[in-house]
């Protein structure tokens, strides 16, 4: 193994920007000066937004691949441009990391770097490489840019706009409990494999979760733009109270529309959790929460990527679920709050 | 005191973006989205820069004045965006820190970011707030905008092009160890007063450090645009050595001519330091260093701000310093390497 010290900051930095490819001609400079240069489109605006990822909070490198690592930086970054309605152009990936951490670790890590830029069609333009005394601390700040008249705030949704959530909900959450529990059996029985198998599809969505971009290019290409969006890293319920916040106004969720995969129902049964609960609070899918007009509805019914599961109401009403037995029950956020873990 | 748990993160994020007021009108959306909103004007280039400084690496809570904390985690980010001879608009600052930090401390920490954010005029627009197990990270990336023809890059140094630096180097390092020496008497004797009265400047130079908007705004009104510019982080040896790399020149600089300030000079005698040593390595001074053409000696002759130290040679010949006694030593990078520590 290669230690940090023998390839210099410098180094490292050179060896970093000869691995990603640049892929949009508006990157006009990117690693190896002061500062990044970019062009932003004539009639477009900047979207920019900046995410922190820290061992032991937010992952754990004792069950994440280190290239997954990598990718989620990238794709959990870029969602909050997604989120806008906006295109995801460029990255800037900061690690302070401890000088034992190996040249090895950083490949593995920009590996999965580039596979990200490479999918989601972004360059990477900047960072910084800094020491900790332990632990690692990932800062991925991510630009894009859309027209004006097309970029979604949090604050539009009117009453009776349909609520639209993509793709299903509770599989990352469901991902890192089984994560937690294979761990588990390992601290017990070190000689164990860890039983994984069946499991794939909600690991995934922990461990290297993809974000939307296609949502993105089928609401241009249907001509839809929502009147507000979120994208869904606390869980849906926090993120529909902030549209709500945001927008004053109610929201009405159905729990019998709530889209869930069968393996995280029967994972989540299994491990005794209420699927509805995981499906409202799990968090980390980054999927897209939104509002769209009523007349939307007809363009977005028969599309497998799109779940209705309510509408916006008036204020006074409040966010409510609408429970398989019909009854209504608050809707309260307990998305994952680090701060009391 | 008050713990952060109390508030809660969104709480947090409502508290500080109701703190710092908005300043550009091309900030279109700040703070409480998925992603800040930005106008670009329309013939001018993006900027970007981020930074991250680490607790028990860059910065050292026991002598560290909080707000001045916050203050030179703007000014040392948006210093990258001067040293592309652009003007910085706009910050992101994000913060991975013990949840046993306090509501105080955060607030003491943004009364520093609003002062720096007030004095050079950019706007807060963004970040993340998240815990770690231990210690204090914070991440800044600096936005800022400038015409095409007026930025400049590191590789554009032409030969015979003067070398000019901004103010007066090596301050910040000997202030760095003034506070050294004063926390290890504190150390050994609690009782102690620490002694830093006289040492005013060079403790400004590391703990509240200003950045060079101001030579930006006088490059600018007399017409001036260096061939390349870097902005003095790691010392001036390894920044000239970055200009020489990247323009694929040499450089020559002259020992006598070298700023210092006569507190510097002092202070490295009294604790046993080479102060032409401290001037070439010392680093963190973010003062500017930049070549231009001969042709604009005459405009800089007689500015206080402006030091000329050389002048660019050409490759073969390498990076030397010219000594006092007119002997020629190559230059060598000796700046602070982290990784080194």
């Amino acid at each position: 193994m290669t230690s940090l010290e023998t390839l210099g900051e410098f180094g490292w930095i050179e060896r970093i920007s000869n691995i990603i490819p640049i892929q949009h001609e508006n990157t006009i400079k990117a690693i190896g000066d002061d500062a990044a240069v970019i062009n932003i489109p004539q009639d477009e605006q900047l979207l920019i937004s900046t995410d922190t990822m820290v061992e032991g909070v937010h992952f754990d490198l004792s069950f994440h691949p280190v290239a997954h690592l990598g990718f989620k930086a990238i794709t959990t970054a870029i969602s909050d441009i997604y989120a806008m309605n906006g295109f995801a152009k460029q990255v800037l990936v900061s690690l302070a990391i401890s000088s034992k951490v190996t040249v090895e670790f950083l490949d593995e890590f920009y590996r999965g770097v580039k596979i990200a830029c490479k999918k989601y069609e972004v360059d990477l333009i900047g960072g910084d490489t800094t020491s900790t005394q332990r632990g690692i601390v990932i800062n991925v700040t991510a630009i894009g840019t859309q027209k004006p008249r097309r970029i979604v705030y949090r604050n539009g949704a009117q009453e009776n706009d349909l609520i639209v959530v993509t793709g299903d909900l509770g599989g990352a959450f469901m991902g890192l409990q089984i994560l937690n529990r294979e761990k588990a059996v390992f601290a017990q029985h070190p000689e164990a494999q860890p039983e994984l198998g069946g499991y794939e599809y909600i690991l995934q969505r922990q461990l290297k979760p993809e974000c939307r971009l296609d949502v993105i290019n089928q609401l241009d290409a249907l001509d839809i733009i929502p009147t507000s969006m979120i994208d869904i890293s606390d869980g849906l319920s926090s993120e529909a109270l902030h549209l709500a916040k945001q927008s004053n106004k109610g929201m009405i969720i159905y729990e019998d529309k709530l889209p869930l995969d069968d393996l995280t129902r029967d994972t989540a049964n299994m491990l005794g959790y209420d699927p509805t609960t995981v499906a409202l609070n799990g968090g980390e899918d980054y999927e897209l929460l939104f509002t769209v007009p009523q007349s939307a509805e007809e363009k977005l019914r028969n599309l497998p990527d799109f779940t209705i599961i309510g509408y916006v109401d008036s204020p006074v009403e409040g966010s409510n679920l609408i429970s398989r037995g019909k009854n209504k029950y608050p809707l309260t956020a307990q998305g994952w709050n680090h701060f009391k873990e």
